[in-house]
């Protein structure tokens, strides 16, 4: 398995550089578990998705309450079959068989009971994408039917599905989306976008 | 067939606010073919891939050269199995049976060697997704080859492909890329990130 994240934070505001020098720092208490590498273009994470999801969370947090408006973009991706296998990764959230949709559904409910809250207010958006089976649409949907129940569920928008919340709700639900839908040893994909203290109006 | 893109422009300076809507008017020779929806995460532009791609091309363009740092994010998709059909969409591009490969990929290197000069350098990196098949990866790696020919190839990294070159040619050969691989009646993503004037070495 193989399980990472190429994200990239970009802050409005002239002191950018700073803002993301500052909150690279929250990445520090996942370094060990984590592969990090930066270009100019982002940030790759490669491990456990227990780590990768909280690691991007803390980073955009701490640029997040700097006030400034900043937003997150994030590839985040597992079970590619180009890429090679690696032991960093595993995680009891990808393994076994393929699990009833109901079961997931549950499981994933409970863990955006069980996120932490970071009074840390955002939208997000994002597009979950299950590769090489002709029923992606069902997972989709399925995934769809546990947002519906977990409070976070903005609304849908053409290509993708809204979130608003607490970033510790928001994100526990963006791992559970792309851990919990598809098979466990399948290709599964986040397109993801978020976004904190923007002065539009919705 | 339904075509179309979430996009989000991200110029990192105090004064975000009068690049985004100045870079604006960059979309409007396009708005007669195109459907367009802003709220404050992305603005949605529904249309054929003629118009869709040089319109988003435009307005990147136009922000970066103001010289600021600035990024933009796009979600393109086609055939998505929950759109409608829209004929706003239609598209040669997108009709008939599923040619040879090897003749797509002629077909696309044309378009990235007819594409403008922009005169403005661009940094992108983007992932291709092809749903419902059990042979997409036959179709990315197809992809890349035809990249590896276009010119504006940089490098491969973890989960998606590196291109830098003008935005002429960067975003014609994107173009090509949705259009040319996958089934053409077929639901095909684009997750792409884009950056002009970074500060950052690469």
């Amino acid at each position: 398995m193989y399980f990472g994240a190429q994200i990239s934070l970009y802050p409005m505001t002239d002191n950018f550089v700073g803002v993301i020098m500052s909150a690279l720092g929250a990445l520090d208490p996942y370094r060990e578990q984590l592969r990090i590498e930066t270009d100019d273009l982002s940030t790759l994470l490669v491990g456990p998705p227990e780590a990768v999801i909280p690691a991007m969370r803390d980073m955009f947090v701490a640029a997040a309450k700097t006030g400034v408006h900043c937003t997150l973009s994030a590839t985040i991706s597992r079970g590619c079959p180009g890429e090679p296998h690696d032991s960093r990764c595993d995680s009891p959230q990808l393994d076994g068989p393929l699990a009833p949709l109901a079961e997931r559904q549950a499981h994933a409910l409970q863990a955006v009971l069980q996120a932490p809250d970071l009074a840390c207010e955002i939208a997000a958006q994002f597009s979950l994408y299950v590769m090489g089976t002709d029923d992606h649409m069902d997972e989709i949907y399925g995934c769809i039917d546990f947002l519906k129940q977990s409070g976070v569920l903005d609304r849908p928008k053409n290509f993708c599905t809204r979130l608003g919340g607490d970033a510790g709700a928001v994100l526990a639900a963006l791992e559970a989306a792309i851990c919990s839908f598809g098979p466990p040893q399948g290709h599964v994909t986040i397109d993801l976008t978020a976004s904190a203290n923007s002065p539009t109006p919705r």
